[in-house]
């Protein structure tokens, strides 16, 4: 693409990249392009345009007849607006220690939602009936925050990904309780494609009341939604993601790109590049002596322990980070535009200063 | 611009115009192709990027060497971000009865900032010291919210403009109280260039702490920034934003809009634009006997109380709001992409159906 | 009451009265009677005691088969509980802008409820239809808090009454949109008094859905409650009170005052003497020349205008407030504990130094 | 004390005791002869009366000469306004998995003080430095929740006590990093009358900022003070008190009850004998075979291990509670009021249960 004369200028070289994170990557040419189409002309604002509606038709072609879509600016967005809708004032949400939600949004749940967050300690990032059974009690003691959601990851902040059969489990699960199940699915298209499932069969098939779907780390500029699946564990979505200061004006921006990703296979290519060159990544790794591979690799992310020294050298060459330092664990990325000679040249650096 | 093929179709004509808002308009072809430009390549996420930090030297060439940038999603988010960072949790606002954070953000900076508003009614939309006066008082008691900021907008709701002047004495005098001085300018660009001075008369010159820097009402796809211009006012604005949910990840695409917008000239010529568009309608609209046109026209709003009917028969031939339906007052807007045909095909059919 | 030796000593003159408030009172000896009584022996914490199960039908005699209290502490955490009880995390209040919710809270109720008043102008303090229409529109508008309750203090901030056909008006006016009433009685019993009805006369009979019933100002040590009377509007109130912080431990000691002041006549004894002692201020003051009486004098307030240099003379020697400094207005409050004497020396007083 | 006449009649049976909480047993004579003291005649609200001027002094000799202290309700709401008191709107509280902010508040910290809990386990519910370290980290990193107090409760939720060593080198661990230190106080009396030393010795001299001095559990009706020790980590006390609605009205009838308690030896007297009384419970129950006591007994709690059906049976004698029910953990509380005729009678019961 050719583009016009503009007052901004190129400030970085975009033959460079790393295994940081999945945002450092850019947009999807095609999500790109997608902004272009939507451009041009009046559309009415704040969702009531052209390109919105036609997202709704996308999202019910993924996640079913019920499912209602309602975009929004970021991951964190996505998440306090969908756990505010499935929350009374007095409730509280179950979620894994090392969940986003707990660890990594400035406690943004409890200050802008006003939401208790009970967390379990888990081997994996995943929950499973018996983990939530240590939070779920207490429903009619006031002393105590009411446990209303379950809220999981799919894939998991470490990376791990849920079997359709254990997101059933946790639905029924949760259900028996009186409480909802919130999916955090900005990495979701990574899940389905290591699964080779529909994303539905992740959801709503499984009994998930809302999710959260990821656009921004599956290749758009910036955009997510939050996806209604339950209608009646809900109302009033538009009031809440407007107070939570959610709502894009200019809206048919967010929902071409969502569409952009969703109306054919964009989202399942560049979830399955990524999570291939994840395992590409784990294969080199496991080869290179003295690394160890924390976790089953199942989405786009490799968390790996090896020595302090030899991540500070190999962070001088490719950009990437600590995850537990102490513990000498690290986090490998891999996004929909990192390339097989990116994954070799970095096995290759590995090798070199775990020689050194 | 020859879209590459894309997953996502087009879904509207991008001929049809309207003048219900600015947020109706899509983005400007120049900030579209910064978006190309800064694309590709891995760029660190959540500001640490080679455009935001680009970002900070173009803003200090606007608003003076002490001013930082804080790129966020939206106008609500910009708003309640920066009066947070000029409040304690006790602080109050006071700002007019007819402001944008009062009447159009769902309680968002009650509900996610916990900040209570003094209002005062105003004819105009505009704050003055006598006015302020009103609410200004009682900081020594502790049941009531203490004033801690005035906040005005500029350009205002009602499509006003402070001069210089203006804002100088009532950063004065709210300075004088110990109270600092928060500018909402969504529309600050509309503002400078009716006034015909640079943004920075209208800011740090004339004494404003903090500013919201509007740049989606301007020609963005998305994306405004809080402006912080008196450091010693402030601390933490990252965790502030963070928290508020208003961190983009892939930040660059937000500041490299505004750097296509503020870099030269951009900001100008698209307000400048809209505005000369808003004067166009004015003129032809004063001479429709019947319709009477509210406040100055001094931005790219214009409020005109005219026969309901009339409104209901002319809004199913251009799309645009009531603003005060009882009163019959309604608000014509104008964009960067406003034509003269559009504006002169607008005052054709409003004489037709006056003439009814 | 002969006192038992306690390391608490007595540290002030209980013969001095002023008219600064009905809070500068103590305690009625019936009440501190009560508490005796209700002391010894264990009693389940947090409201499962005898005391507060009896409380449920002492409240029911007053306000119906449906009624329930939840006592509370103090009346900003009565009229945050009930406020939250019937709004959404998006709903908003309308109130007049003289409420004590809007004015003497420090922004409680945006603080702890997230609410979002809708305040407007009176002439008296009291909410009309009319004057509620100025705020009760936009429902279905994302941009605006939803109205969903109307809160009304009776009697007023100002001293004023409404009658039970003007409650009864306002009530099926705000139920009539889906709105919901909430009455703020933190001196209900003095306006019952004044009407010479039942308290549920101006309360269920005339369509309120809750209520904060004040005992504190009615001559409790502290403690007030919130009433339901219409069960459908709310649930999990003790998981509200709690998160509110407002559920006493030892509340048999609440609950045992409430009862004190509600089995029999304590609370219409307190409320009609301090009525009477109003009334017999407001006589004493019409007599005195260039003194103006503001408001009609309706429960125990009395607000006069009067030159400043006067009431500044006449707080050296009685305790009481500027209401509006500026405007010359005081506030003058009569107590359950105010004698005939008090009066008239107060108001020998002002005839004193008006004629300096 | 024969009471006077009054509306409120006795329901219950003032020889009844159990082993629930130190909140089911009523107020100390001593203290409800100070209310009485404390009545007649007006005294300014809001905290501007003699007793709770007298309160600083007397607070002064616990505490230190930059002791003040702040009358509140309960608990829950000292704890929230201290807390809120030394962080930010981004910061957040280290505290122990088991503390009573964490799990019996309902998440008031939460949803009233927009803190986010930073949660530690713990063996017996005292924090360590190496405790406090695995969440001491990420000052600088805007995706974390700021830690910026560690609060810590003397005597703890377990009923273990913390030695002055042992704060001290919290303290010192928390203010190197740049943190406040709180303690929760409702039991410090008992801590103090464990260790024998004066209450200054476990707060002040230990390097705490700030704490909540408990009031009811030791022997009042209601109230506890939030005590300020370093004057430096905060300001406007009152603001954050009224905003979070635990301002009482007639204050003087808060302090004079913890002037009653703390002016002399009241306050010791009452820890004394509840820990007595728990040494008493805890060495009878030592004798019983088959039930195990949990955690050092160092204030008045002691927890122990039964089999379940043994502690059903005895809760039909003795009013008490499940801990953690599926534990088959039992908590059992002395107050100041238990008799040693409870305790050994309580013993025998337990002895007779288990041995059926």
């Amino acid at each position: 693409m050719n583009p016009p004369k503009t007052d901004a200028r190129r400030h970085h070289d975009p033959e460079v990249r790393g295994f940081a994170s999945d945002n450092y990557a850019g947009v999807h040419p095609e999500v790109l392009a997608a902004l272009a189409l939507a451009n041009g002309g009046h559309q009415v604002a704040y969702g009531e345009d052209a390109y919105t509606e036609n997202l709704q038709s996308v999202v019910r072609s993924h996640f079913g007849a019920t499912a209602e879509a309602f975009p929004v600016f970021n991951g964190t967005g996505a998440n306090v607006v969908a756990l505010q809708a499935v929350t009374d004032r007095w409730g509280a949400v179950i979620c894994a220690e090392s969940a986003h939600i707990n660890v990594d949004e400035c406690g943004a749940p409890e200050r802008v939602g006003g939401l208790k967050l009970l967390t379990v300690p888990t081997p994996d990032g995943k929950l499973t009936p018996e983990l939530i059974d240590r939070q779920a009690y207490g429903w009619d003691d006031e002393h105590r925050a009411m446990p209303q959601v379950v809220s999981i990851a799919q894939a998991t902040e470490l990376g791990t990904v849920y079997t359709p059969d254990e997101i059933r489990a946790l639905c029924e699960h949760a259900h028996a309780h009186g409480m909802k199940v919130h999916l955090d699915g900005s990495r979701l298209a990574n899940a389905a494609a290591t699964l080779n499932v529909p994303m539905r069969t992740l959801a709503n098939a499984a009994g998930v009341d809302i999710l959260s779907l990821g656009g921004t780390k599956n290749g758009a500029l910036f955009g997510e939604a939050v996806v209604v699946i339950n209608q009646d564990a809900v109302s009033h979505m538009k009031h809440l993601r407007k107070l939570s200061m959610q709502l894009p004006s200019k809206m048919r921006f967010v929902s071409v790109q969502l569409e952009a990703l969703l109306a054919r296979d964009l989202w399942l290519r560049n979830a399955r590049h990524s999570n291939e060159m994840a395992q590409r990544l784990a294969e080199g790794v496991r080869a290179v002596h003295g690394v160890e591979i924390l976790y089953a690799v199942q989405a786009n992310a490799v968390f790996a322990r090896l020595p302090h020294d030899v991540s500070e050298r190999l962070q001088k060459r490719f950009r990437f980070y600590f995850w537990d330092e102490a513990a000498g664990v690290v986090r490998w990325m891999c996004a929909f535009d990192t390339t097989e000679e990116d994954v070799d040249a970095f096995v290759a650096a590995l090798k070199e200063e775990m020689a050194r």
